[in-house]
């Protein structure tokens, strides 16, 4: 047993890690978590109350708040009501898209590598949906074709109908993170889109071409959803989005 | 142009949202990064200065600091040598480890979920990887092989050789993004996989069987990869990936 004890003789230096405050009461609510004490729709103790229990400043506590925030983790609430405090939350795609879409102003995530990880996860999502999709998913989706389909419908309108129609077959698939995942990129996207869309719309003829492209490719994603050709979908929606960003030159 | 004015004889009332403090510091360096004013390798003014330009508390600066670091935008230092202060980084892995780790813990994403988008994001990474990768990416590949093939290799090792590979083709494929997603999917999966190969420990002959047909594997999407056979590549990796969940009931 005496050969695993560390050697006495030579002094070993290891670097102090001085971790800040936040981040200890941030281990102490994620150990919570992680052990499965608090779940979805807990609270956390008041601000004050969870301060004076780890021996901290509330202003440590606040701060740790606030990356649970970030992360979508919590939801705080301010005023006194039943509603009132922070509150543990699922997953929500908003976490995503302001860590991604930041990076993107960054220029630290090119927009042609985003295409890619979109093509990624909706090749999933449609095939997923394809398998998965009910007729209320299918209703859903093509309530949101015959809104894409008006002839009268403005750039600004279509292009949130098209988001909708993307996230609505990422739930059809039912693989929140997949969903979750295409949503924020989606979003991401969208002022490139819009932008994109904004500028044809003065050359009304290629404007017209366009959207035209962009609603068959629409049915044909649904088709083959509604018909459960899982693969034809993938490579139908591939088709869709490289065409369109290739076209728009947005990567 | 009077028509385009509000009707004033009906009161409107708008909720009125107010934003916390800390939010509205946040839009302020969101607007400098996006405005491309501020860029990856700047600093952020000094806490003290931040605070008294744009007339809030330190507390509020500090506050909107964390949720930067939680998305990975900046990184931030103590101390008063040149490596001090709050700078502005590159996305990496961490953040979205961070983000995604925490709901898993919370069980608002499934483990199948996760796989199911780890194997959509490797098949891009390794169909990448089969166009880009260059001597270098195959020799780092091919040592970590060598690595996991020792005979002698414990579990432990095993499974960080094993990440490191993963990571190493997302990098090899030249897509920030889908590596960046790709590492924190895998580091999320990480203790699940370890707990898997420890059990297996157990019953020494399962263990052999097992790691005998990783370390196969890993060697067919390796050759895959330098014979630029992209498909192949893509396959034999989503059955690598479905294949060890499955058998390890990690699902």
């Amino acid at each position: 047993m005496a050969g695993d004890e560390p050697d006495t003789t030579t002094p070993l230096w290891q670097p102090v890690t001085r971790s800040r405050t936040y981040e200890l009461v941030l281990d102490r609510i994620e150990e919570q978590i992680r052990s499965g004490a608090l779940s979805v729709g807990d609270r956390l103790p008041a601000e004050r109350d969870l301060a004076a229990a780890l021996g901290v400043s509330r202003t440590a506590v606040r701060e740790a708040v606030r990356v649970l925030e970030a992360r979508g983790v919590v939801r705080s609430a301010t005023g006194s009501g039943a509603d009132a405090g922070t509150v543990i939350t699922a997953l929500q795609s908003h976490a995503l898209t302001g860590l991604i879409g930041l990076h993107v102003a960054l220029h630290t995530v090119d927009v042609a590598d985003i295409v890619r990880a979109r093509v990624a996860l909706e090749r999933e999502s449609v095939q997923l949906a394809s398998r998965r999709a009910d007729e209320n998913d299918l209703t859903d989706l093509r309530v949101l074709l015959e809104q894409m389909d008006d002839p009268d419908v403005s750039v600004e309108a279509f292009n949130q109908f098209d988001a909708d129609f993307h996230v609505r077959i990422g739930a059809a698939g039912g693989n929140r993170l997949v969903r979750d995942l295409t949503d924020a990129l989606r979003t991401v996207m969208k002022p490139r889109m819009l932008a994109a869309l904004t500028e044809l719309s003065e050359r009304p003829e290629d404007l017209r071409t366009t959207l035209k492209r962009l609603r068959q490719e629409h049915h044909q994603i649904h088709r083959a959803i509604a018909e459960g050709r899982a693969v034809d979908a993938a490579n139908a929606v591939e088709a869709h989005i490289t065409g369109f960003y290739l076209q728009a030159d947005l990567t």
